[in-house]
C-alpha cells in the first residue's frame, strides 16, 4: 500500500483532473497508472512533474527508447522497483526487443561489478579522462 | 591513491601484459588506463573481467554509444567518480554530442528525482505493468 | 516474510521482553513493531539499539518531528521499505501534516534529482563551501 | 574537474546570464557555485531547474531550514561530495548551529544503520502502518 | 512477477538446461531457483553468469561461507531483497550459525551508520591510509 | 576538506582526549585517525560511537579479520572513499593479504553484478528461501 491513499478520477480535484486527460490524451490510452494517482493530491506538483517528464523523455537528440533505457537503468541501481516495472514496460511500448532488454541487463550488471571494483580499489581517474 | 599499486608494464606479469596488449589492439591506442592497471595483480580476473567487457559493450541489438550512456547512467546513481570520468569520456569518443549528453543527464536527474518520490510514497506496481 | 522468525511475547526472553515493555510506556501503545521482534533473538543488540534509538530521536536542538522527515529522507533514499513506511507513520504521529508530507517528498525528489545531475558532471566543490 | 567546462559569465550566453542574475538576486551575493556554471551549457534546463529549486527550497509549510537539512540527508545517503558541501553550507546559511548539525548526523547515522538491519532481516511491513 | 517469464525446464532450451543441470549436480539438489529460470532467456549470459560464479564463489583464500557473508553485505546495502534472501539461505546451508547471523548484521549496521556519517562530514582520508 | 573542524588533542575537550586515550590503548598506537577528530565536537557521541565499534568488531562468533571484510563490502557499496582507505588498512593491519583482498573484491564485483540484474529482472522470492 501506498503511503498516501491513490485517487481515482471521482476523487481528484478538476486541476489534477485535468493532468490525467493530458495524460491520457498523450499516450493514447484510457489508463492513468498509479504514480500520477499518488501525486495527485497535489496538482501543482502533479503538473510540474508531468510537463517536466513530457520535455525530458520526449524526442531530442536521444531517441525516446533509449531514454526508457536509461531511466531502467537508474531506476535499477537505485533499487526502485515500481521504477523498473513501469519505465520496462514503456520501453516494451516503444519497441524494446527481448534482445536489447537482455543486452540492457547486461550492460547494467557490468557497470555495478565494476562500480563496485572501482570503488573498491578505489582508482585513481586517469588525466586522460579530464579534457 | 588505490588502495593497491597500478602496475606499469614493467611490473606487469606476462600474463597481464598480454590483456593489456589486446586492451591496446581493441581501442587502437597505446594507453592502458588505470583501472587496468590496478586489476592486473590478477591476471586471470584481469582477463575475465576485460573478455566479458568486450562481449557486453560491444555491438549487439544495442548501439555500443547506447551502451556506454547506460553504463553512466548506472555509475553515476551509484556514485562512482572514476566510472563517470572514463565511460563520459568513452562516450565522447563513440560520438556522444554535447546535447546527447545534456540528455543524458536530464533523463538521470528525472529518473532520480522520480525514484525518490515513488519511494518515499511506495507506489504499488499497477497489475498492467507485469506482464 | 523475515529472513529470522519474528518473536511473539511469549517466545522472548525475559531481557527482551523487559525492552518491550520499555517501548510501550515510552510510546503509550502497547503495539510493539516487527522491527523490535525480529531483533529480539540477541536481547543485547535489541536494548543497545532501542536505547540509542531513544537519545538519538528525542527532544534536542532538532525537533523530533523534524528528525522523523530527516529519516524518511535517508530510508527513501537507500529504499528501505519497511523504514519508510514506519517513520511516515512515526511522523504522522507525531503531527506531520499532508502540506509536511507533500513538501519532504518534493525536496527529496529534487534532491534525488540534483545529486544526479551533479555526480554526471562531477562538478568541483567550490572553495568558498570550505569554511 | 567536472565532465563539461564550467561557464564563467564571458562565456555563458545571454540567456544563461540572465539566471545567473536571478540567482545573484535571489541570495544577495555576487558569487554564482560551480553547479549553475556547469549547467549553463543548456540554458533551457539551468532555467528549469533554478526555477524549480526556488519553489521547493521556498518558504511552505516545511521550514527553509529544516529543508536544507532534508537535502543534506538525501546528499549523504547518495554520497553525494558536492551536494553535501554546498547543502551544509546553504544549511549554514540560515541559521543551522553545531548542535543541529550533529544531531543531523546522529539521525543520518541511525536511519543508515537501521536501514541496513531491516533489510538484513526484511521485516515484513506492519498492518498498523499501512493507513 | 518479473519483468521477463520464469522457464520451467520445458521450456528452457537445451543450453539452458545443460545450465540448469550443472547447477542441480553442483549443489547436489534437485531444485534451480527463479534466477537462474529469469536469465535463461539468454542461455550464453545464463552459463557466462554461472561459470562466473562457480569461480568467484568457491574455495579460495576466503571460505566459501565468508564470502556468503560478504554477498550477503552488499546485496543489503544496495537494497536487494531477492539477493538477501537468497545469499541468506546460501549461508545457511553453509553452516551459518544463528549467532553469526546476528553478528554479520551489527556489522552491517556499523558500517552503514559510519559510512553515513563520515560522508556527512566528509571527513579527509588519512595519509596513513595511502601506502 | 571536512564540513567541520578535525580537532587535534590540544583543541579536544578532556572527555573527548579520554576517548582518543582508549582508542590509543586499545589499538597499540599514538596514532587517532580523521574520523574521531571529526566526531570530537561532541563528545557524547564520539564515546557511544566508539564503544559500540569496540563491541561490534571485537572478537565473537566471526572473526575480527571477517568483520573487516564485511565492514569494506558495505563501505563499497555505499561509495564511502573513506571508509574503503581506513576498512583496508585495518583488514590489512589484521592480516588480510593481497589474494585474500583480491577475492573480496571479486565478491563484491559479482554481488553487484547479480544485484543488478536481480533487481532490473525484478525476481520473485523462492519460497523455498523463506524458513
Amino acid at each position: 500500500m501506498a503511503t498516501v491513499p491513490l485517487l481515482s478520477d471521482e476523487e481528484a480535484s478538476a486541476e489534477a483532473l485535468a493532468v490525467f486527460d493530458d495524460i491520457r490524451a498523450t499516450r493514447g490510452t484510457d489508463y492513468v497508472n498509479n504514480f500520477w494517482r499518488a501525486l495527485a493530491h497535489d496538482p501543482a506538483r502533479l503538473r510540474a512533474t508531468w510537463e517536466r517528464l513530457k520535455v525530458v523523455m520526449g524526442p531530442g537528440s536521444l531517441d525516446p527508447l533509449v531514454k526508457e533505457l536509461i531511466y531502467i537503468a537508474v531506476s535499477t541501481a537505485n533499487g526502485c522497483e515500481y521504477c523498473v516495472h513501469s519505465h520496462t514496460a514503456a520501453a516494451r511500448a516503444k519497441g524494446m526487443t527481448p534482445a536489447q532488454h537482455g543486452e540492457l541487463l547486461a550492460v547494467i550488471g557490468m557497470a555495478m561489478q565494476t562500480n563496485g571494483i572501482v570503488t573498491g580499489l578505489q582508482v585513481p581517474v586517469d588525466d586522460s579522462f579530464r579534457a
